[in-house]
């Protein structure tokens, strides 16, 4: 057993940290999609919106678990976006950790979809529809509430992710609180959790181009068809554009009110090691 | 990027730790408010009285994150005053700490009103009203339950605030259990959300004249007008006062009862070192 | 201030830890009982089951944390007494540790009294009662299902509390999964919370002398009358026994199914000093 | 006392195990059944779907503490079976391992059923059913949902317990993230309650051979007679079978996206002690 799998190794590190992202964000889907699911197929009585809370934050954490290691564990693209405009991460592996994101979200939705199946027949009486007391689509990808506009769909979604970046970026830098990595992927997940208990409502906190594209895509291909698209006046785009504004709004709040202010450590006056530090110290986000 | 960011550096202690003071209360209401907004706005179908304790829980988790290498993470005026009678905050310091804790406090509650905007005009129909079942004011601070009078309300404040700082000074007495600095922030949320579920239903635990004062001038600037000091016979004035007396409370119970008999550390007898040790040890708290 | 504190300073060991014990207790049954008195009162509307489960775990958490460097953090005369039978605390302390672990618990309760006073009163109605749809004693002590016989309420308590052992020595059993000092009274709070959830509906999961008797002797004087004796078939004293009882059976299992078992530290094959480590380790209990 | 427990040390490495795995598993079950029982015998009055996730994820979490320093907290035939296949535990072994983990989910059940004897009486009205409003066979061992075909159940206790094993060897695997000895038990516990959030509506989230067996071998004994193994349309081999299939799934994925491709240790390069490192690395699972 173990030879066959040495005969698998693969020694590209750019395939290695693909492969973990995909199946980090595939983690966090897995159980982020699967909570709603279970709330869904059961009309409530086997979870409630927290228990949807708590799928996606402990997703969030495993999802870091699985794949931090080896990749940094960003498991979404406006997080890497940030990284590379921050200068912490090379601009070139962007589109393959962005590619790797959305594929593993798509499987995973695939997942849910196939061991949920009989739920969703019985369900939905076996249509596939996107909104109705019967609609099974938001199961899979976020969909904004009745009354919320598209200004305030881009703004809910801003907030949110800049909210999720202050936190990743408070618990990965070593001269405010310096946290073990053990505790990164907790901590990020309780991010999540909080999140979505104080900002869920609007637009179901997607804060993730992958989370929601993946997903989405599968779900057009899968049998609800292109009202996926359609549905909330065409909100699609909203969870795509919306957080990458966000993450960067996030990386710039931190970096203006306590990061930027930090008082340069011993070692830098005198070789510029710090870059190194500071380099690793933030790359363990969402 | 960086080089901006560098340019943009401030150097005085103090700008920084007020910068830090603000943002951290700037979190704490933004997840704290924000889950109350999410309860009220859905009719608690998205959350419930626990998801706002884990909400303010967690907000004091990562405002404390956010803050705690740089200012201490005091996050509230009760505690800083509380410090400063300790000897452990110098007293100049305690009006600008105070001042930024409540702007803090007034941007996020405007924040959360910015998110939530066409959540809370679909809720109340567009009327911002302090009392009623459309009522939209307790989203952003506290007001009593009908039944509490002015004395319980003040009673209420002052146990509430004690059991906080009793439990904020255990967590941060070295001599006692000693606590990893990475596990202060989540252990203060784990108070503040105990507190929560077992001191919340009589006028809502402000325990931080910060948090309540911050975002009720929010409210009265913003629409909902005068009545936001009027309510509850003129309940505002009780989470400020009240707070600031508990803090003190908890001090001299903890400090009678537990710290002042500690055994003087083995360096204190030869060169009075222990001050600092001391003085380092207690400044994380909420 | 801090002179004066140094004035009131308690040489006496044992004092230190009578006073740790009581305090321990008081935070303990300040949030426990808080958080069923806010379920009561608001007529589950701001909490339920869980968060009562939730205010004992965390007032465990933070008993243990407030008292835990000073006197073991015992909290419990059934864990003081079966540390006596295991030879890890010494007999004489048993009377003080318990009359005091008694009267932190009647002063929470009559704490928490003060602090729903209006609560209480406007729930009840003014009438304070032992059953029936406004009672109000099952705040401060456990009254036994409907259903329970008298067997079948010593059975459970005996369950619960060796199973409550069970956990807290494994945690402090350094030659099984060490666990660090600060997780101690996170993990104890985790313990009682399982416990209140998967054994808390047949008679409310005392466990603990202490716990049982100084509210309920707080009752007795206050207002409830001899009810709370009397109440349940005269229930009072099984949740005094029957602790004691399951606290030696839960120390038995764990003796004879792991720790008599493990092989002897190499220190202890020379000089013996094994006895100190595993008398320390074992200490930390609730 | 001391001398007496001396006396029944057993020095034999396997029967420690195996009474350590026994034990281990009576923990889980006595904590997750249980709360099974709270939640059905009190129709959710004091519980809900969320507090059976919390009582198993903590049942786990304990049951690890209680067994990990001596048997490695297998708790599980199918983890114990994949580790075998994976090379890190004696083939020889897993028959003894199976044996004692089934046999303490039977007395753990049993203890259940004797700390709910009267209120499964009074639930049941004296009836001990396997379906309709008032069966009880459901507290002890799983049974599918109306809608679920076999294939569906196959399917969701293979996705199960892949996910399991997932996060359990990402934990494990020292080359990720590292995480340290005491948290463990508290992750992996975390795990569980993900899935059963995620993944516990179609057939209640058996994932475990003996945990499953165990109890409905109780059941059948003690008075549900033959119907727990007829029940839904013979379900009671799916959840022995399928979690064995998905563990060894789960390991091959995790191997595949990630393990397998880890650099080799510096040490490895010399002189092969890789090998051990990773051995004990994952030996630590539910």
């Amino acid at each position: 057993m173990e030879r066959l799998l040495k005969k698998c190794q693969i020694r590209s590190q750019l395939v290695r940290e693909c492969l973990a992202e995909c199946l980090g964000v595939y983690v966090l889907i897995l159980f982020g999609c699967g909570s709603v699911a279970q709330v869904v197929t059961t009309r409530d009585t086997k979870g409630q919106y927290l228990s949807i809370n708590l799928g996606f934050a402990l997703g969030v954490t495993f999802g870091v678990f699985v794949s931090r290691g080896v990749s940094g564990a960003h498991l979404n693209p406006a997080v890497s976006l940030s990284l590379c405009v921050l200068g912490k991460h090379p601009w070139k592996k962007l589109p393959f950790y962005t590619f790797f994101q959305v594929l593993g979200a798509f499987l995973a939705a695939a997942t849910v979809c196939l061991q949920y199946y009989d739920a969703i027949q019985t369900f939905s009486g076996g249509k596939l529809e996107v909104t109705g007391p019967n609609a099974t689509a938001g199961i899979f990808c976020t969909y904004p509430a009745d009354y919320l506009s598209v200004w305030g769909g881009i703004v809910d979604q801003v907030i949110g992710t800049a909210a999720l970046l202050l936190c990743v970026l408070a618990l990965g830098d070593r001269r405010n609180t310096p946290v073990p990595d053990a505790l990164q992927p907790v901590l990020v997940g309780a991010a999540v959790l909080v999140i979505g208990i104080s900002m869920g409502s609007n637009s179901g906190y997607a804060l993730n181009p992958a989370r929601d594209f993946g997903p989405r895509l599968f779900t057009y291909i899968a049998g609800w068809g292109p009202d996926v698209f359609r549905a909330g006046g065409g909100w699609w785009w909203v969870p795509i554009v919306a957080p990458c504004l966000g993450a960067l709004l996030g990386c710039l709040v931190y970096q203006l009110m306590v990061e930027a202010h930090h008082p340069p450590p011993p070692a830098e006056r005198q070789d510029g090691r710090q870059e190194d530090v500071e380099g690793k110290a933030d790359v363990e986000m969402e």
